[in-house]
């Protein structure tokens, strides 16, 4: 695609994140509270703005990742398309909603310590064997830049 | 501050994070590589751009975070203003570098899963007892948002 | 203000803007259609994608300046925040709209010429003599930097 | 493309546009400086930061009216994809640069009235005919929307 309206978007999760699929499509749906900071020249302090709240959805393996990973209340940092979308509510209305589609998203490390552990790695360790996911990313892995590889797949 | 040119960058850390203390403050240095990726008409398919290469400089707790969150490998998401750096190298020659200033950086879910553990989590583990840092957000905890509080403190 | 949330859509005007003066201050409200081109891989061809519609509020000077270059149908690029606000609607009913709050509005390059006629020239040209506004910057003039000046006055 | 780093930087140019012919496409270079705005608490005032300079790549018909429309000390918004280009020095030595290249740019409406002149409007008036240009956008045309057609073509 090209001419998207893009935006980054950081804030927290106002609930746990919704899994569900959309033929036969992995899709997590969540919203993200945003509270910019303002300076109040007054008091001399700065103090909370008014929130900005974006629903989101993302689409594919990632939903899953932030089903495992976040929940209410986590900080994320969001980058994506803005998009709209039109609906008839049970008033046989039409309402018009803005939606961010989710291209990346990550677990701010703003005010918290998160340890990657890579899908691969869990995938195994849920197939079999003894070994268990370690919430360590692979420092002593051979291949230190296997994380390196940019997407196989895109839309 | 107003008018600073910000932008959201994607890719993977080139090395492990440098954590130093600069008159008193921690900073985070590293690099991120991010590699567009640029769909072929003649082969149809998508194969790899020209990587973009960009200096990070991230301040204060949070390269503590940082630090413990990341290495060489690991996919994030970054945001931050660019800006310019002047500087003689060893020949006596002006040079001019493009830097970005962090503003928040999150640990990318596209690949992986990672579950925030909250700061003041880990510093009660480590100020004490047996307990250690669990890998989990406080799910069970009575409160719930407690992740939810904008930041107390900014530049 | 600190942590807002920017974008920047590039699009068409869908009327006229409107130019209002609110509690003494100008603001032009106007909405940008921004259409992204999707690449159909059946046809090899790019069509148009689904069009985002925003609304838009762009507060003093610069609002008389939109309204005065401006037209149904013309060319923009704007920057600004994005924010939500409330109303009750005739019924009562409670909705909540998204907003863009414009930092920065600019006639767009890509298919038009367009040539800047600084205000203070068009204030000139306003209060009296003969002076027309010329339709062009002021190339000649012994100050070409004249319009390389930071913002006097910000929020 | 996919990917990309993409960022909006609003400033003034440097210089007058450079117009060159590169491997039969037209091209126009420049560079755009930036100057953030930051509060001085001291004194309470805003005050000039350090200003950002970018070059700045822009292909095809685009550059013509850039150049027809923009000169050195004008107000431009710019929207683009940030690049890192590689080139050795008459010294032999090895040098990289960071580049933006340009997707969109606007005229800035900030401090300036500028009224589009369609490109199409243009090439009929040197075409010749008694036409000139006129320095409006064709309000009373039977098509106000012609110009909200989306690009024709792309990369």
């Amino acid at each position: 695609m090209s001419g998207e309206t893009t935006l980054t978007i950081i804030g927290n999760l106002t609930d746990d994140p919704e899994l569900r699929e959309v033929n036969g499509q992995l899709v997590a749906n969540f919203t993200v509270a945003s509270t910019p900071r303002v300076f109040d020249r007054q008091s001399n302090q700065w103090k909370d703005g008014a929130a900005l709240f974006l629903r989101c959805a993302l689409w594919r393996d990632a939903a899953d990742n932030v089903a495992q990973s976040l929940i209410r209340g986590s900080r994320v940092i969001v980058t994506g398309k803005l998009s709209q979308r039109s609906y008839e509510n049970r008033q046989g209305e039409k309402r018009t909603v803005l939606e961010l589609t989710v291209d990346e998203i990550g677990v701010s490390l703003k005010y918290a310590v998160a340890k990657p552990i890579k899908r691969s790695a869990l995938t195994g360790a849920r197939n079999g064997g003894q070994a268990t996911a370690k919430n360590t990313a692979p420092r002593g892995s051979d291949d230190p830049f296997a994380e390196f590889q940019p997407e196989a797949e895109e839309a």
